[in-house]
């Protein structure tokens, strides 16, 4: 079976041995947060139902909300065709961008110009 | 302002000149594909309505849909708070992902395993 086909989880590790996460709200299906995944965030991640990443500025797994609360409770996770990208529908506690704004996409792209809000 | 708060588009670009984008379905919020943007791919993306990437594993600029005809036209493009995310809300064509499928996310994760559709 190929990396398209197979029904193992065999995720395709970049060279810094990372994969791509993006979360969005299980029922708005907003999109809230992208981040990156090492080995061991994705294992936490099935394993305890809550989104861990690895934090490429401070080199280092981190639970989201472990300081803020604003964890994400996991709903569902998938992941694509190459297995490089994980999709995880989540159920947040909080806000999910450390700005405290529900999204990290709270800019609309208007040419060259960014708009805030909806 | 900074890269947070500023209205200028102003992407982080990464070590090899990209930038992240994903794209939902801009009316189930279904993700549907992961991929990358440089430059070049975000101008086009913008000024012609219809998403481009950069093709990492190809090493060119790709035009989604440009042989299969199965184009994402773009409802709403958002940046998030560092500018190194693109969300795109798009209306797909045809099948978003090279295997036909509607999605790349087709499988679900459940521990090791992953289960084919919802």
């Amino acid at each position: 079976m190929s990396i398209e086909t197979t029904d193992a989880l065999t995720p395709r590790w970049d060279a810094a041995g990372l994969i791509t996460a993006v979360a969005t709200h299980a029922v708005s299906g907003e999109v809230l947060m992208l981040a990156h995944m090492n080995a061991d965030a994705l294992a936490r991640t099935i394993e305890t139902g809550e989104a861990w990443f690895w934090s490429r500025s401070r080199g280092r797994l981190w639970k989201k909300g472990e300081s803020s609360g604003h964890v994400l409770r996991v709903i569902e996770a998938r992941i694509d065709c190459d297995q490089d990208a994980v999709w995880l529908r989540v159920d947040p506690a909080g806000p999910a961008c450390h700005t405290g704004e529900r999204s990290c996409f709270y800019r609309r792209i208007e040419g060259e110009r960014l708009i805030h809000g909806a």
